[in-house]
């Protein structure tokens, strides 16, 4: 084992102990009393962290020996694993680290569009992480409930248009509701040819044909759809946009994701009939700001709309998320 | 910056950059192509952050540039905070590394029996923590109503047991229901004063006073209060046992947790009426070795039981958990 050694002047020391297998450690400590052990080594299997645990309890005991046991706290945290085939983190929306149990990378492919994965985890089932986002878990039944409504509305005989959705939850769900016919809008073949294959616990085999007695799927960019459909004067009951999430930037000056948002929105209002209801995500519960710039952007379009909006549980996401329902605010005659 | 390089032979390098300010870097290249950068740094204040992500930024892009864009997966992971008064780290049961959006210490103290803590959570609200467990946040509503049975249960002029529960949750809700009566046995004391205190959505007012017009707070060690009970002939409704996970161990061999498990279960069983129900909570599902122990100590009580499970997303919990009704077995007559 090789040590080096460096003194600051006024920042405590740094020690690294290599060892010849290619492992290494660093034991920093503070001068106003903070101790921090990293130990860093290749080829993590069980028995590895065995040796690693048994290790890291004689430092510790050491360390409780030479302060004759004064010692504040003590706290060990779990391996943080790397540079393997399966990746287990993935951060929260507000930034937080969170370890997932991942065991199977199931799909992995860049369509023109993103990066499409489908990873495997033991609790929640498959995964699909769009570009690094947890979208939708196989656990995540209460995401697809919360963006239809909560249970209260009643699609029977509706008029229902999809925004995204390739997942195909919430095709899945409402057209077991007897709806007259549910247009969905979805840019990526690629999402649905991956979930129709790997998250069958989400979308049944309702992604299996691209039209159903009740149902169509349009593999097409909803911007243009929206358009089409405003200009011929196409109303819906219920629009669900399962588009994005709420971007994450607090400065909408900055960039155009406000714009496109709103867009949206005001494409979304025109298709809506008088007494229809918009449902969408909004965003993690912690991220304040861009909730906020989210609500203000709906007084600022082209109709007066009002909504509500309801905090849920997504399994997989790790973190609390808003929904919304917004509507046309009636107008006394 | 002082550089300090180390060449193994077969391992790759091992190159740690320190300033001057106290903070270091390590980078590690190993053979096959992986590279690792850890930086670590003293008082991370929002400014130091960005800079560091700056940084970084210009590691990333060097980086590219070297390999000419020919990097197949660059993945950074939020920071990790350690050494301060807030900690943010409570792995899961099933050993995960999860960081929690703790921002406060509301209350930490040690009792006869464990150590307390409080902490405030933005979206979760206070987080009970035993012995660095995380038990209840007053998000978790969903944890409550699972251990009463998800609503199915009709607790109006019954007779209720709560074993532990000293977060006051159960009895809160159960409270509600119009019981005939509600015995809670918690044994610390110390846990029922920071809960009534500072988990007041969890617990309302119910543990204002150890008695109300149905339902008494015994401030004992739950297995005399039970042997009491069955050598009296006192029977319950529903026995609900709040107590502690169950153990980690897969050995039970080894130690005495599972017959201290049983034991509660027997005396449980020996209080229940014949039509009785007894709710616990179990592990997280991913413990599955640990869920089948327990399922095995259910086929070794002094009575025949049965029993169905459930698994619920707990939210503050960050993994989906467990919950047992057990009910002894109707011989036919």
């Amino acid at each position: 084992m090789t040590e080096t050694v460096h003194n600051w002047e006024d920042h405590g020391y740094l020690a690294t102990y290599i060892k010849k297998n290619g492992s290494f450690a660093n034991l920093r400590i503070h001068p106003h009393g903070l101790v921090l052990v990293d130990l860093q080594s290749y080829n993590d299997h069980i028995k590895g962290r065995e040796e690693v645990d048994q290790l890291l309890n004689k430092v510790e005991e050491r360390m409780k020996e030479l302060f004759h046991g004064n010692i504040k706290r003590v706290k060990r945290l779990p391996a943080i694993l790397r540079g393997g085939v399966i990746d287990r983190y993935w951060p929260t929306a507000d930034g937080r680290l969170v370890e997932y149990d991942i065991d199977e990378v199931v799909y992995d492919e860049d369509s023109p569009f993103q990066n499409i994965k489908i990873l495997h985890s033991k609790q929640f089932g498959n995964i699909l992480i769009l570009s690094g986002d947890v979208n939708l878990a196989e656990s995540d039944l209460a995401y697809t409930k919360a963006i239809m409504g909560s249970g209260k509305e009643d699609y029977t005989g509706k008029e229902v248009l999809i925004l995204g959705g390739g997942d195909g939850g919430i095709l899945y769900e409402i057209v077991k509701l007897k709806p007259k016919m549910v247009t969905m809008v979805e840019i990526d073949q690629m999402v649905i040819d991956g979930c129709k294959k790997y998250m069958r616990k989400t979308c049944g085999d309702v992604l299996d044909n691209l039209k159903g007695e009740c149902y169509q799927v349009l593999i097409e960019d909803c911007i243009p759809v929206l358009k089409r459909y405003a200009k011929e004067g196409r109303m819906f009951d219920y629009v669900i946009n399962d588009l994005t999430a709420v971007p994450i930037s607090t400065s909408p000056e900055e960039d155009s994701t406000w714009e496109f948002l709103r867009l949206i929105l005001d494409l979304s209002m025109k298709v809506l009939k008088q007494d229809g209801k918009y449902f969408t995500q909004g965003n993690c519960i912690n991220l304040t700001d861009a909730l906020t710039l989210y609500e203000e952007q709906l007084s600022r379009l082209y109709c007066p709309v009002e909504f509500s909006k309801e905090t849920v549980c997504v399994p997989s996401y790790m973190e609390l998320w808003v929904f919304y329902t917004i509507w046309k605010k009636q107008t006394d005659i």
